[in-house]
C-alpha cells in the first residue's frame, strides 16, 4: 500500500476515528486503526463494538492496500509531523514508513484482516437534520442520564420522530430532559434508545454548523450517523423505553418568571456549601414577586432573595441544587418558566415554542434545613 | 471585624495567598487564610511554614479585628459572588457574614490566634529586578532542578549576586543551567539557595510586567520578596551550594548553528517513541551541513536530516531527548549554537550575550541504538 495526503487532512480523519478507539479493550486489534486504500478513495476506520467510525481521506492512491496501525503511535505521530504531504508506504516484512519533509518513520504495521469492519445496515428509515441542531439537542438533554448503569435504558436517549417531529428524551429516575424539534420534511416513524456514548461521541465529530446536514438512517439494532465523509454505526438500547407522557403535565399552582443567570448565580453559590457526601437541598420560598433561596450545610449557609414574576400560590420546595443547575446551564432563554404544583409534586421548566421541557422532582427537607 | 471592598480586589488578593496554603497539612490552622484589618490596612496572610504570604487588600476597615477562615470555602464563595462590594463582618458567635448584592452567606470561622504570622526577616542586603526578567529567569532555569528530593540541595535554585551581577543556577546531576543578568545597581554580594517550590509559587504571582519591580532581601536563613502590596518570605536550603565553576568549560571540538524550532521539532517527534519506562537516546550525527537524528525504540524508528553550519570535527553522540527538548522550550533565540568536545563530555548550548548557558551530559549508546 502507498498513499500520499496532506497531514492536516490525515489528521482530521484519525481524530475522529479515534473516538471509536476503545479505552480498554481484551481485542488487541481494536487498539488500531484501520486503513484501507481502494478504488482512489483512502479510507480510516475504528470499532470498539458498540460504535464503529469509517471516515474518507482525501488523498492520492498510488498503491492499493490496507493495513492496520496502532492508533495511538499513529495519532501521536501525525500530530507532530510538519505541516506538509505524508506518503505512507508498506515496505518488506511488518513495517510502514511515514514520510513527512525531512522526517522518515518506521512503525510496525498489522494486516488487518481481523479487524472487525463496520456492520453493513440497510438504510431504510431515516432523517436529516442541521449539524448544529443535532449538536444542540443532544447537549441539551444528555446531562439527564444516569451514568451508573443499574438501568441501561436510563444510559440512553428516546428518539422519537412522528411526522415532521423529533422528540429527544433523557432520565435518571429524578428528573426528565425532553426537546423536540420540527424537522424540514416528514418522515416514517421512528422509536428507538441511542447510547449516551454513542451521543457524545457524534457531539464530538460533527461540525456543529447550521449549513452542514447529518442523516440518521435506524433499524432495528443499529443507528447510522452519515455526514461528510463519515458514517459512524452504532448500536441501538433494546428494549421499550419509559412511557414518559404519563408523568407529563401542564397542571400548575405556582408559575415563575425568573431571570436565567441570576437564578443559576444563585443556585451556583449554594452549591459551594454542599460537599459530595453531604446531600444539602437548596430551599425556595416564593412569595409575591420574590424568591427567597437558601441552602444551610455544615460548612456554612447561604440566603440569597431574587426578584420574580408569580401567578398563583406561595410556595416552599426544597430541590438537589445540581438539578436546577444542570438545566439552568443548557437553556438559552434569558427568562425562564417554572412550573409548581406543591412541595411533593415534579416542577416542570419549560417552553413549549423554544421545544424544550424539563422535568425535576423536588426532595424533601426538615425544619432544620429551613435558614 | 468588619471590612468593606470590592469583589475582584478580595478574589486577587486570595488568589495570591492562596499559593502558600498547604495541599496536606497536620496543622488545621494552615488552611486557613488569616485576615486582619487594623489601622485602615486590610491583610490576608497564608503560610506552609516554609513559605509565607502576606497581601494587602484595597478596602475599607469599618471595625478593627481579625479572624482565620477556611481558605477553600472563602475562595470558591468569594470566586461566585456577582462582581460588586463585599461586606465581611463577625457576628455573635463563631460566625461571620459575607454579604454581596442580595447573597448573605454565614460561615464559621476561628480566631487566628494559633496562626503563625510571618516571620520577622531583617530587610538588608537585597537586590531590585523587573517582574518580567525574574519570571523569565525562573522559566529558563527551573526545568533541571531535582525533584525527586533525594538530594535536597538539587531541589533549589542558586540565587548569586555579584556587583551588579544577577546568577541563577539549577541542576539535577544530569545538566546544568544558568541565566545571567546584569542589574541596574551594584549590590552585596549574595549566594542563596532558594527552594523551587518557592520559585514556582513567585512566578506564579508576580505580573511578569517589566514595568514593575520585585525586591528580594537576604538574610542568613530566609528571603523576601516584595512586589505591589505583597511581601513573600521563604526559607532559604541550607548548606553549600555545588561548585559549578569547575564543570564549566568552553573548550569544544565541534561547535553547531542550528535552527532552534527545526530541532526541536525533530526531538519532539523523536520521543514520541520513547515509553516511560524504556529509555531510548536519540543518536545525533553531525557531519559537514547537515545533522542527522535517530531513534530507535520498540514502537518504530525515525530518522530526521537537518541542515546545521559546521565548525570543528564530525561527531556521533547520543542524549536523553528530554534533556534537549527542555532547554529548546526555554530558549528564545532563533538560531541557537552548540558546543561538543566528544561524545563522553558534556555538551552546552550557550549564548553568553544572552545571559544563557546550558550543560547536558550526553549519555551512552550501543549499536543497536544507531540506525
Amino acid at each position: 500500500m502507498k498513499i500520499h495526503c496532506e497531514k492536516e487532512a490525515l489528521l482530521k480523519s484519525i481524530n475522529i476515528a479515534l473516538r471509536a478507539v476503545p479505552v480498554r479493550t481484551t481485542m488487541p486489534i481494536l487498539n488500531c486503526l484501520y486503513l484501507q486504500a481502494f478504488d482512489n478513495v483512502i479510507s480510516l476506520s475504528a470499532n470498539d463494538m458498540e460504535l464503529a467510525i469509517r471516515t474518507e481521506i482525501i488523498g492520492e492512491v498510488i498503491e492499493e492496500g490496507s493495513l492496520a496501525l496502532d492508533a495511538k503511535i499513529l495519532s501521536d505521530i501525525v500530530r507532530h509531523l510538519p505541516d506538509a504531504m505524508v506518503t505512507l508506504e508498506t515496505e518488506e516484512g511488518d513495517r510502514v514508513v511515514i514520510r513527512c519533509e525531512q522526517a522518515v518513520f518506521h512503525i510496525s504495521y498489522q494486516t488487518g484482516e481481523d479487524f472487525p469492519e463496520l456492520p453493513e445496515v440497510e438504510r431504510r428509515n431515516h432523517i436529516a437534520l442541521s449539524s448544529f441542531t443535532l449538536k444542540e439537542m443532544v447537549r441539551q438533554t444528555i446531562f439527564a442520564i444516569s451514568d451508573t448503569g443499574t438501568n441501561r435504558m436510563m444510559t440512553g436517549e428516546l428518539f422519537e420522530v412522528k411526522e415532521n417531529r423529533l422528540r429527544m428524551v433523557a432520565l435518571d429516575g429524578h428528573r426528565i430532559s425532553i426537546r423536540t424539534v420540527n424537522l424540514e420534511e416528514s418522515y416514517d416513524a421512528v422509536k428507538v434508545v441511542i447510547p449516551g456514548k454513542t451521543l457524545n461521541e457524534i457531539s464530538r465529530v460533527i461540525s456543529g454548523e447550521a449549513d452542514d446536514i447529518v442523516t440518521l438512517f435506524f433499524t432495528e439494532n443499529h443507528v447510522v450517523f452519515e455526514f461528510d465523509d463519515t458514517t459512524v454505526v452504532s448500536r441501538l438500547i433494546e428494549g421499550e423505553y419509559f412511557r414518559i407522557d404519563q408523568m407529563l403535565s401542564n397542571d400548575y399552582e405556582t408559575k415563575l418568571c425568573v431571570n436565567r443567570r441570576e437564578l443559576a448565580g444563585c443556585i451556583e453559590r449554594a452549591s459551594l456549601l454542599v460537599r459530595e457526601s453531604d446531600k444539602k437541598p437548596v430551599i425556595i420560598r416564593v412569595e409575591d414577586g420574590s424568591m427567597q433561596l437558601s441552602l444551610k450545610s455544615v460548612l456554612g449557609s447561604l440566603r440569597e432573595v431574587i426578584p420574580v414574576e408569580k401567578t398563583g400560590r406561595d410556595i416552599l420546595i426544597g430541590f438537589n441544587p445540581r438539578f436546577l443547575q444542570d438545566v439552568l446551564r443548557v437553556v438559552d432563554d434569558e427568562t425562564i418558566t417554572i412550573y409548581m404544583v406543591n412541595p411533593k409534586a415534579p416542577c416542570f421548566i419549560r417552553n413549549e415554542a423554544a421545544g424544550y421541557n424539563y422535568l425535576v422532582l423536588p426532595v424533601n427537607f426538615g425544619a432544620g434545613d429551613v435558614d
